[in-house]
């Protein structure tokens, strides 16, 4: 029994009851939502929680925003992370840069060949910062956010695929536990599974959902292996104390 | 706490209270919507009340209708334009003509090498202009009405979203509180999300429905960084005096 | 208030209630429909009833039927455009021949080459036609009927499109008030927007509807710039008088 | 009112009451159906009872069945077209011969150059030999069974509806009133319109609809131009003596 | 009256019921279904009840399963396959080897050129044997198990229906009553007709209902040209005994 | 009745008495399942239960999962497999390293020639390990988890059946009875059917259904070759000891 897999405390109200604990440590779970369902807000608590709560520093890797603007978000909720940086427990990698870079490159490759399109240069070297910054900070937590902005150049379902089992896999060697958020491309039911949900080894789901004339959000814990989970539908608020999760109360997902 | 996000009010009944304040100041925020939704009135409401009552200066960039149509259909809510021009405190760009140098050009461009379509060209030129009537009239409040009318010659998707990004982020640089406006390609609930409802800070969708055997307007703000929202569906109705919103009623978004 | 957008008359039983007093002034307004929906009928009535209670003369552009079928088919509603034209108040433009002399054309180029395809040599040469035959019978209200047989050769979006913001602004300088007809290509609600809704400067809706056991016509205004408008959906009727709307009842969407 | 559109009646039971008196005279009307539904006995009765109740000599232009079949599977009913081709009051066109001429010639030129693919020549070598019948035999009335089996071939969208054009104007012209039969290729309620159902003058469409427990067909016709219709969804049956139809009932039709 | 549709016997328990005495003699009935509806069950007791009850011959040529699997399959039933062809009433033709033969030739006519794809060279040579076979067993019957297995090599839609039609024409050619299973390639309601079913002179479908909390298996005769049938959803089941067929019930089909 | 087909017990709580008795041994059988759904839980009970209860030996052949991770996932459920590979009952054979050599290589490939995308090489190299394996171990059961990190290269559709084809063969081949998990790509109950669900011997549906507010998992047998079985939705669940099955409940299958 001693080799069964150990767990990190998420640190958000709720979430870890869902899950026996918390997540699989040293593994990468996927954060699947649409537009304003509080994806960024979500990994940025776990983030803040470990630093703040368990002693364990964290990254942020934004492809999103710039740091400016992300403090400033954050503040919202009370989460000081200026100063968590200035004190050395906390590290914001701006890969927005990065991103237009890879654009840039990938433009400029275009024109010479389009078998060229899609290489995964740039993520490489995203990776390589990460490491690097992991090591100075002797983080355990790192956030992604968001993998949309990574993948939506690969056109190419194979490639993307490839770029995805070696994002994964690179994310995995890291040591730390790592949240990747990104984007669903389709509202309703009927949806298409991405191939990230089957490769990463967590998947949590948050949806808007309009039961009777109100919104309500809902989480839903999809998948986590080797970690026992209730995946029930459940609601979740968002205000100024960041998530809160209610893992004993049910949604009714209409159709 | 001194650098949480600020926000500027949008003038428009009800939509404050939404967004506990108004729109984060300097944002770019997307206005979705079916043809008939009020897409340009909401967002010509925020220019007429920003400059009649919050004396902020604004600029409205049409791609849709030529200046004199558009100060026309704005007399029937009262909000007299023209005037406001007379006193250098509202900016008219008329982008219709540029679309359509845009077309020609590229209509030759595409002859010579289908690899060169869709080029930014217009779109540079356009936030050039655009930069100048800012400075001009020091506005802070842009309108972009409507997206589709720039984007729609993008088809190869990578283009449309390095297109996106690079106008969102141009937008964002200008100072100004801008809205854009944008058309759904779908009715139905099972539509496809689109980029720029990822890429831009803010997205208000403005939707029709059919509850019972009469047609309501529904209102929902889907995301706004940094600022606390209630994305209830609420209703909202236009009348002669512009739209109004009903931020405390509910709707039952049917199926 | 003096610059405010003037209207005209439909002569539609009701039609007129749903737009505060009818069409905006020289304006293009799209008529969508189901095949059997009614929609050379509507814009057939609103040519007949300009000329026999409004003195607007009137001119259809045909590209779907000869006139002799034309004139048959209205007879049974007895309006007697024979008549009518006889005296100078009615054009018929046959351009149904156009269109085969287009299909030709095209067929030839196709075999020079494929990039000259969708050519709007044929739409010019209409829009030529049309301007003489206006001047000649100083004509206030045009019908194009249906757009769909001039636009189905467009299989590139980006022309297709392009071609649709050339008709418009071509029909928007005629001078007259232009009802453009067109068929949806898909039943059901979830359907896909069309370019030309948000293109054209107002939008009508006819529909058949499956309410209980029996069937029923609905119809709605979608949108009308620069009129204020009831856009429910109403139904309507037609009979040996032409169509009737029915304002102030409403009729259940089923999905 | 002299020049208002003719008919001639059906005489299927029920048919004519729909359209107050019959198809519209000399003109051209689809009938759509899915498998099983009954497209070629309507159609075949509407030639029976064309020569046995109304003098009016009738073809059947077979791209499906030979004629020996035919002959068999129209006994069923009573309907004895050998004898009246024998009369020469019935014309039977063995058109599935020329189909896979028409195939075979097809994947020749496919393999010679694939801009020849979906040439007419078939087309109109069959419109031909129809011209000739038609004198030979004073025919009023023609049937084309199926539609489907000539238009498969085209999958350019173009030449398909070109084709269409052609061939509805070539029967036009013919002077007879035409039945074309085709196929659905879609089962459910959000289908596809088909460009068929545009350039036909009349549409009728045969269901089978899943009401309760008990599968019941239903007959609708759809758009039939210069006849008032009812269009209501009615439901039908077919036994030993062929289609009859309900005009009086209504039938729901189920999501 | 001599000439019309004779019938043969299924002798499947309920199944003559539906079709007023059997299929259509000589023809070829497409049966439709679902992974696990049991195509092949139906299949095998048309053929075994008419070489045990009606003294016809049959042949089962086999695309799925090699002779020793299907033999013990079918024992299952009671069906004692291998006896009877011991006895010379039953004929086995492995088509699998035969597939796969076809398949490598693929391979490899498509590495030397993309435009000889699909050739139906195997499809002609299977035809071939099974009229040997049939002549030298004198048989009545024929199966073939599973057209998909033929046909997913098609992927250009002429070509497959092209193909259709010639198997459907090369089978009517054999003078044996043939019957053709294939599979559905969507479940839900909202399914493609495929070609087959309009090429099949008559279709069966079988399919698996989930109403209330159990499921039930519904079939349903879509169409047997010639031949008065019940096309009502009715329930069947599968036992030791093979298909049952309640041809007087009738089922819900569920949304 | 000797000869027919013979059965393997699963092990599995519940599941065999949806199968009269187990599995058809020797033969193909399908798991599908969407994320989280168990299908790796249930394959590595059927080799636990395998071993430790019938003495038949086991080997996990696995795409997704290093050996490290499987072994401490598996102890959840109190499955000691690191145990009972050093006891030579178990094998582990890691493919992950396999599928990662099988992308580069094919990487490779595709830049030389694009119509060697998708050669077998990896697959056969699989399949020869495995044998060597079987016979090392006297291996009885095999689980292949999972089927779409081998096929998800493969986007010509002919040559993933094709590669289907020989992958199934060669699996039966083996002489043990083998399940193969693979990943639904659509969620809904409209999903289009899989290939291998029509290729392999026996199919088992996994899935999450939402009924009432709770989330309840429900499996179907779809099919199972020669084996009479119950095909009810039933509830199962995953727990401490694995998965348990209720063969005698039912689920309401929601649309």
């Amino acid at each position: 029994m001693s080799e069964s897999v150990p767990t990190v405390p998420t640190g958000i109200e709720g979430l870890d009851e869902l899950m026996s604990g918390g997540f699989p440590k040293g593994r990468v779970i996927l954060v699947l939502g649409g537009p304003g369902s509080g994806k960024t807000v979500l990994a940025s608590q776990f983030l803040y929680k470990g630093l703040a709560n368990y002693g364990e520093n964290g990254i942020m890797v934004s492809l999103d925003e710039a740091k400016d603007h992300y403090f400033a978000e954050m503040m919202k909720f009370g989460w000081d992370f200026r100063k968590a940086e200035a004190e050395g427990k906390f590290g914001f990698l701006d890969a927005t840069r990065l991103s237009r870079v890879a654009m840039l490159k990938e433009k400029m490759l275009k024109e010479e060949s389009s078998s060229l399109r899609g290489k995964q240069l740039p993520i490489d070297k995203l990776i390589e910062e990460l490491q690097t910054k992991i090591k100075e900070l002797n983080a355990h937590r790192v956030v992604l956010d968001t993998l949309a902005q990574l993948f939506y150049r690969f056109l190419d379902p194979i490639e993307r695929r490839t770029a995805g089992v070696d994002l994964i896999e690179a994310l995995s060697d890291l040591g730390a536990t790592v949240l990747v958020t990104t984007e669903l491309s389709q509202l309703g039911l009927e949806r298409k599974l991405m191939d990230e949900e089957f490769l990463a080894h967590g998947v949590i789901m948050m949806q808007t959902l309009y039961s009777g004339g109100t919104t309500t959000r809902g989480l839903q814990v999809e998948k986590m292996r080797g970690v026992s989970i209730n995946n029930n539908l459940v609601p979740y608020t968002i205000d100024r104390t960041g998530i809160e999760i209610y893992p004993n109360m049910t949604l009714f997902r209409e159709r």
